[in-house]
């Protein structure tokens, strides 16, 4: 087990190893936090290797100049100058928050940048100031569209959140398929078999077997099947698409670079590095804050009442697991698998800084 | 075989017969006619019914002032008096998209409507603007949340398009289940079962019956169960009814008002009719319009160039079914049902206007 701050000053030392700002250093390591706080593991300490590659081959730059490249009063484009993604995104989304307070609402598509971590964190950044957060971002080709065998797209998150009164805010933070890539990734570890309607064999046939993604295969979008609907997740995950990379200038679909440094960067581009997109609305730009943040919570009240089935508990609110995982972490603490104790010992043996497994 | 121009004259001089003025009546019918256009044909002539009874038991408002009740330089929130939902949605759109004009983005909440009929019509309409349209809006209560057994949310149509250069516009246009209610009708009037994954039966147990809907049951979101992502299918849902309910002032969940005059008016409310959200955003905004159009017609002919699977034909964009319905729609004419042409017979004895089959 390790304490919230120790892996947080962990991480800000390795950044800060690696040439990033000690300003720079302390976002990308709030959010790397965030993810497991939050219980998205997949999204936290596990990912600080492949960082930490990308770095080594010099496929990152750590001393970035995170600019707008093109704006109105409530737009605005941002160039990530190749920043890790964490950077480029929580300047983005000050952006999305400024122009809001401005002009009512604030949109900023952002290219040149990388894998940025958890979508829900910088969504979450407009419950402060009383405004409704959004955050999608492209990612590494994996997915399949509906009818093809081709991978074109990534899992490509939204992210919104929505702040009540004294009900907690409403933060959905989801992919654009049916099953996170790191769920398929720890089943094809145990040779286990997976549900039917997550990935097809290179043939665009149905499988149960997560290591087809490794001959061939790709995953499908929300909805599975046609019958089920995957052509509505392949519609969410274009737009997701098509607003992070062609409104920004980034690379889009099957372009996007690669978040490892064991896949080489690709020949072609479409654009700059990976694309995101923020908004921020502000809510009385709609009606009184105040009557808003009470509807919000007659609304989850609401919900909450649904009646659960027979075999369940509860009915959840969007953000409600996360709640609830962040706290149990913040009183037990964060557990690691062994195999990122490991990495992050190499880590730290490379960059020459304290790594102490409790 | 109808033409388009018979039925659209047809249903303008029904709702002018009404009491509707002849520019809403046109409105109207335009978007009536749009649904059978597009291959929907749920959306189009088969729902004049509903109108009409609806008309007939004084629930709807012929002689509306639609307006704006609260606004920003590039939002508002519109108050639709009751109007047939296309009479509010249209202008709310058309708000919308003048207030992006001046602002970069404009977004509209709009309350106190009605069944506006498809959601892809009002986001087309910032296409000819060079801007990126977004509808979005509640429905009655029909969807459970997941693990729970009540009705609590609509299908929840998101529609979003997209303008391109040499291509056509991409317009995503989907529901938030895996399936429309009227095709679940249509297979419980003819006995058939239907795949799992689209309804549970009153106990939540998964069930191949559309019929269970009759007896307590409820339709399943995007994902179908759980392992299958219902989770996001809900958060989708759910994101859909607080923008249109919650921003707007309608009534939001399991409180929309029935779109049809054979259910009882609610007895509780938590605003005023139903909700929808309307969204601008100017390419221009982001990018020179022409670089951004380029790059659009570059994205779909790349995800048109994916490879389709073996026993596939082709990949689709999102819109094109729809615009190759229309393409043979257009040439052949629109084929209606006899149940449906049998209602529009009865409803034109009863408000005195010609009707003649073919």
């Amino acid at each position: 087990m390790f304490t919230y701050e120790y892996l947080l000053d962990f991480t800000k030392s390795a950044f800060m190893k690696m040439g990033c700002s000690s300003e720079d250093s302390d976002v990308i390591a709030e959010v790397f936090l965030a993810a497991e706080l939050r219980g998205h593991a997949s999204h936290g300490m596990l990912r600080l290797k492949d960082y930490y590659e990308l770095w080594k081959s010099g496929r990152i730059n750590v001393s970035p100049a995170v600019k707008v490249v093109y704006e109105s009063p409530g737009t605005a484009v941002v160039d990530g100058d190749n920043a890790v993604g964490m950077v480029a995104a929580k300047r983005s989304m000050q952006i999305a928050i400024e122009k809001a307070k401005a002009a009512g609402t604030g949109w900023v598509a952002t290219r040149n940048s990388n894998h940025f971590g958890i979508a829900g964190y910088y969504a979450m950044m407009a419950l402060k100031a009383d405004m409704i957060g959004i955050c999608l971002t492209n990612a590494n080709p994996l997915v399949a569209p509906t009818f093809s065998i081709s991978r074109m797209m990534g899992t490509n998150p939204i992210a919104v959140a929505i702040p009540a009164k004294d009900q907690p805010p409403l933060v959905a933070d989801f992919a654009t398929t049916p099953i996170a890539r790191g769920k398929l990734a720890v089943s094809e570890k145990k040779g286990e078999r997976v549900a039917f309607g997550f990935v097809q064999d290179k043939n665009g046939q149905p499988s149960d077997d997560p290591s087809v993604l490794k001959s061939g295969g790709s995953m499908l979008t929300l909805g599975g099947d046609r019958v089920h609907g995957s052509h509505k997740g392949y519609c969410l995950s274009a737009l997701v698409d098509i607003f992070s990379a062609v409104l920004s200038g980034a690379n889009f679909g099957p372009f996007v670079p690669p978040s490892v440094a064991y896949l080489p960067v690709l020949e072609r581009k479409t654009g700059e590095g990976t694309g995101h997109f923020f908004g921020a609305m502000r809510i009385d730009a709609f009606q009184p804050a105040d009557e808003f943040l009470k509807r919000m919570d007659q609304w989850i009240e609401t919900f909450r009442a649904a009646k659960p089935a027979p075999d369940q508990e509860k009915v959840l609110i969007p953000g409600d697991p996360e709640r609830e995982a962040e706290e149990l972490i913040r009183k037990n603490g964060i557990s690691l698998v062994p195999a990122v104790v490991k990495d992050l010992e190499e880590i730290a043996k490379a960059l020459e800084i304290p790594f102490d497994q409790d």
